[in-house]
Formats: structure tokens, sequence, C-alpha cells
């Protein structure tokens, strides 16, 4: 059965690809998995029939006919473990793949996320410009953590997997900032990710929803 | 063979057992299978021997002759799709449990972490009460979320499995602030989680490492 999934109506990044089912179209396009988008209004997310998808009100739902999910990581990991090509064979290897989702939403994304609510929500508040350089002092211990592991490698561990492509999705807050930058082996990492076919076709396909939704408005 | 963790030698949490040490050992307690613990000083975190374990510096850490890991989420992951008890068997409420671990890590967890992090680091800034306010709102959303979907169930999805392990781990870094208390049914949910024999077990582990700590220092 073809996998349906929700997404924004009118993404608040204007299309960057940064919404979260942005990452899960590009684990679907990795193994060639068609589906289907149900988008949403922020004033559907708060009614009843998106909260019985995800109690929480975020995008991106998964409903594959067997099991309704939300979390992107829970939807990437079944996309990876019902297809092949996201995750190694080695149990060890897979293993790690999955290591690395969880270090990238639990441990290199909150302080990324922060930066971001300190832009959206505490621009105008007498200490943004402390809180701001506190919060990207943190993000930049974790990308000095994981630059030193990356190093010269192409991928975090061997192969391609899931855990880069949550990974790359991670790092992608921070476009805007210039921080990546800072570090070459990182920020050619998350170009190499985006240079992926399965990448390009992900980014083409919640752009086009975006440009729909500014055409018709 | 028998696993290996690491954790704090000297647990900044005084033996409450908020370290994220508790939750794998609670994990393994449920599954009965014995382990080891190798102790870490802070100093030692940050020393090559530790980071070549974790390259972020934290614990804990996993080593079964198989596979070394690192990241809490991973590790309790592990544990239960190598041993039975932890994970349902029907293929649509695994992914389901697994969901809740990630809800747990990222969607619950980040604003409970950003609350302890306003009372470490900035306790003494000029915009202490202010930032609480905020930080505690968003906490409070998230509950109020939790607790519509728990309703009266005892746990989150049929039997008690690795996403309720992650889930009361995760509510129980509010228990000073006494918000839980708030909400009957989550409070309930987490003295459920906390009464079972397993969960005791791996709490009395991790305190006597505490107090052993305090007595030779």
């Amino acid at each position: 059965m073809r996998p349906t999934i929700t997404a924004f109506a009118n993404s608040p990044d204007r299309g960057r690809g940064l919404a979260r089912d942005t990452r899960v179209r590009w684990a679907l396009e990795e193994v060639g998995q068609p589906y289907d988008v149900r988008l949403r209004s922020f004033a559907e997310l708060k009614e009843p029939a998106h909260l019985a998808l995800n109690p929480f009100g975020q995008i991106p739902t998964w409903e594959d006919g067997e099991v309704t999910l939300f979390e992107s990581g829970a939807i990437i990991l079944r996309i990876a473990e019902t297809h092949s090509g996201l995750l190694p064979s080695d149990a060890a290897a897979r293993s790690r793949a999955i290591m690395w989702m969880f270090a990238a939403v639990n441990t290199v994304e909150p302080p990324i996320v922060d930066r971001t609510m300190v832009f959206l929500f505490e621009r105008e508040e007498p200490w943004f410009e402390a809180r701001l350089k506190a919060v990207e002092a943190l993000c930049r211990r974790r990308l000095d953590q994981l630059s030193a592991w990356l190093g010269e490698k192409d991928w975090l561990d061997g192969a391609f997997s899931v855990g880069d492509l949550m990974m790359i999705s991670v790092l992608q807050r921070l476009g805007s900032s210039g921080m990546v930058d800072d570090y070459p082996n990182l920020a050619a990492y998350v170009a190499r990710g985006e240079a992926r076919p399965a990448y390009q076709r992900a980014f083409a396909a919640q752009l086009a929803v975006f440009e729909a939704a500014q055409g018709g408005g």
C-alpha cells in the first residue's frame, strides 16, 4: 500500500526544506517508495482529526495501512526496516546507524532548535544577544565534536545510512547562520547529502507544495 | 557476553537517578541481563579513551563484544531487540513503541532539559524569571498533550514497553518542579513505572555508586 504522510500546507520555512516532512520524503526517495501527501494548515494541526494521528499536533505523520506513526525518527526507521538501502545488514553496523539517528535528534539537534527559537521568540527581548551567544556556543561544541569524529570520512560510519540522512537534515537547520561553513568537512558532508538524487527529488517535492500555496494565495 | 556501560563516578544529580545511565540500567533489569559498570570522572569524559566510545563525551556508553554504542535511546533499543520483554512482537505495535521512544527524547525532553539548563546557567541573569516562565510554558504544553493522550490508560500503548521506559525517565527530570503533579494521570504513570521491581533495582544500583563516592571522598 502506498503510504500517506502529512506536511505543512504553507511551510513556515518558505520552501527551504527545513520542515520535518523533507527528511521523510528523502528516506522514501532513497528506497524508491512512492507516497501521498496530505497537507495541513496550522489550524488543522490543532483539530481532532490531526491530533488522532499525532497528539503533539506536529507534522509529519505516517499511515501505511498497517500502522499510523508520528516522529520523523520513528517514521524513517520504519521505512528503513521495511525496505533495503538505508540500514546495513550487519547487526552491529545496523545498531550504530540507529545510534547516529538518536545522536542527531537528541544530542545535536536540541541546541540547533533552541537557536531557531531564540530568533523566533526572543529577538525583541533585552537579553537576545547574550542568549544567542550562549546557544551558539552550545551549537559549536556539538559541531566541534561531530567534525572531529567525521574527519575525512564521506559518511559517519561506512556507507550512507539513516544516521547520515538524519544528521544532515539536522545540520541543514543551521544553514542561514553560516556556522556549518566554519567546518569544511561538515559543509562537504552536508553538500554530499544534498547532492544525492533522492534528496534532490524530496527537496523539489516540498518546494512545489510551497510554491503552489503562494500561487494560490 | 556481559555488557559494560559507563556512568558518572560522582553524578551531578546526587544519586536521584536522573543521569542517563539509570534508564539503561532499568532496561537491563527489565530483561534480566547482568552488566558491568565502568565509572568515569568528569575529567575522564574528555579523554581520548572515552571519546573513542562517545565523541560527544557523554555517558552512558555500551560495549557488548559485538558493538560499541552511545546514546541511551540506541542502547535501550539494542537491549530490547536482543532480549524479549520490552518490545511487542506485533510489527505495528513494535513501530509504535519505538515511536514513543523518539517522542520522549525529541518532543518531550527538549523543553525539560532546557528548564534544567535555565536553572544551572541562567539563575543569576536578569532575565531568569522571564526565561523560566517561557520554558515552563513549553513544558506544560507537552504535559497537556501527553496527559490528554494517556487518559486513563496504564501505559502509552498497550503493555509496558521501551516507549514507557523512556517517557517515564524523561518525565522524572521534572521531579523537583512539581509540574508533573499537576497532572494526576501523569503522576500515577510515573509512579507506576517507579514501582516496577526492575526500576527499583536500577535506582538502587546508581544510588550505591553515588553513596560510595561520598564515603570515599
